[in-house]
């Protein structure tokens, strides 16, 4: 028996076009709560060096029961891309019917997989952050900082963005979205950065620790985004220690996130870290004081992709945009 | 920047159009080859149970540098699949460009997957039946076995077949196919399978043994070819450890093959089984003498898959009957 079958197509534009940061929020909130309540589940990570390319290549797949989202994203890093004119991170989504396990939607996936990170540490802003808080530091100032400033920047009534790189000459693009957004923007030291800010996010591919814990104030919020891969760190294992701690996957994150430093000097216990889900679903009280700090390791699980994706296809076919094409 | 780009899509019907069994006879003969040299790997195969519908899913992935064959087969079983018209087993292979790590081509995989399940066994008999084989047995009866014994039939004179299977009632349609290439068919015992073939195939979902070691006369080639999960087992341990053995990927034949139970058991070293690329490279001998027992276990790997895909993607380009989408 011959089974053809038709598969929407959501390309790369058309994701740009109809994914919406309120969108990509309700998408990455829906699916941690899902993970917490034991509805969705990630599926082991492949991760590769091909070889060729310099290229890492793999997969973050799962299945989502409560959103009936099933499949994976494949993709990865090719550093030469750049060079090309194209995306050095590629990713492409596809998404599988639960009942059938036939092909449902290919959906391109660069611009859906940057609106699904900067949505991860909106969720822990939005649940974990004070209500009061004025200043957003910003650590990174690559092509996704951009996306983490913008979303970020609507969770609270932000006066000030305070920066700062590596590279400091990369901050004028950061300053460019924080204008356009009508927030003051200060690139400052990263001691003076801790000193100001209510709400950090690190969105770096360090592997050193680039903020100390004596620089940060009581009450911040952090949200550590840059650490996926075991060796890379972005902030002092003390400040995690010392910080009420939560992830999007907690085994992902003791793994290969911010928290494996801490972890494996025995300064944090895996059984310390919180599943963001249970914030949300008010299984757990999130924030317990206006002098703690929090702390998101916001690892990047294969459903936030799943989620995102299944938004994208879903709206295409709403407004009557999804290409279709014979399998 | 936005990366949209061209997508070739190989329905299933023209996979079945297009690739012959000769053609998947040399994707897969080459990609062996490439494994063996160490120019192709399998990345490690993600295998889940959704807990929906009954279902398994994962992913068989790799790189093949040699035929420049990047990608993943996805898919799995749904067994309730069969009540709604559908095939049981889906497949979707998925190419990437090893350059870019953009998508290449989207290539329906339920043919394909038979096909080259199929190849692989030929693929055995070739290198390493007697060449003066005249009997094949087959032990099996399913959708698959007709797509095994189709390709066997092409790699010796075979003058008759023999067959059993679990359930008596479904060698007719094996039969058909055995007249259809017009070669006698006789429904026997296993006891006088073993008897008779020279060429043995099984392809079942057993759990238990179901030819023992002294049914089978010196010389006897068998491709075991329904094994690919722990537990699951189609031939006495002993006539694994009495045999000399070959494989596709030795590393998953001793976890999830059929020589897990002679490993497990201490009567054959995983030092002991030879994969079948060394043979077809010439690096090995493969049989060494008329009178010895050969057996290749099949456990099947991602690389056949993208090996067979891109054949078929190559195939309908070549013929300008690909498909493009633009994601």
């Amino acid at each position: 028996m011959t089974d053809n079958h038709q598969v929407v197509v959501v390309p790369e534009d058309l994701c740009e076009a109809l994914v919406s940061r309120a969108d990509a929020f309700q998408a990455v909130e829906q699916v941690f709560a899902a993970m917490a309540s034991g509805d969705a589940r990630n599926f082991p990570v492949v991760r590769e060096a091909t070889g060729h390319a310099e290229a890492l290549f793999g997969f973050k797949s799962g299945f989502d029961k409560a959103g009936m989202a099933l499949g994976l994203k494949a993709g990865g890093f090719w550093p030469g891309n750049a060079d090309k004119g194209l995306t050095n991170h590629q990713s492409t989504v596809f998404l599988f019917d639960p009942d059938t396990g036939r092909l449902q939607a290919l959906v391109a996936g660069n611009y859906l997989t940057a609106v699904r990170t900067a949505a991860s540490s909106s969720v822990s802003i939005r649940h974990l952050a004070r209500p009061d808080a004025k200043v957003l530091g910003m650590v990174g100032a690559g092509h996704q900082a951009q996306f983490q400033l913008r979303a970020a920047a609507e969770q609270r009534a932000f006066e000030k963005v305070v920066a700062w790189n590596p590279h400091p000459d990369m901050l004028s693009k950061l300053e460019a979205v924080a204008r356009e957004i009508g927030l003051p923007f200060e690139a400052v030291s990263q001691h003076e950065l801790g000193a100001q800010a209510h709400v950090i996010i690190t969105i770096t591919s360090a592997f050193e620790p680039l903020l100390m814990r004596d620089w940060i104030k009581p009450g911040t919020h952090i949200a550590c985004m840059g650490t996926d891969t075991k060796g890379k760190q972005e902030v002092d294992p003390e400040l995690v220690a010392g910080a009420r701690v939560f992830t999007d996957e907690v085994a992902q994150s003791v793994q290969l996130g911010e928290t494996q430093h801490a972890v494996a000097q025995g300064l944090l216990a895996e059984s310390d870290i919180t599943p963001i889900g249970e914030v949300i679903n008010k299984t757990h009280p999130g924030r317990q004081s206006d002098d703690e700090i929090t702390l998101f390791d916001g690892t990047g699980v294969g459903l936030q992709d799943l989620a995102v994706a299944a938004t994208a296809a879903k709206l295409a076919q709403q407004q009557g945009k999804a290409e279709t094409v014979r399998l």
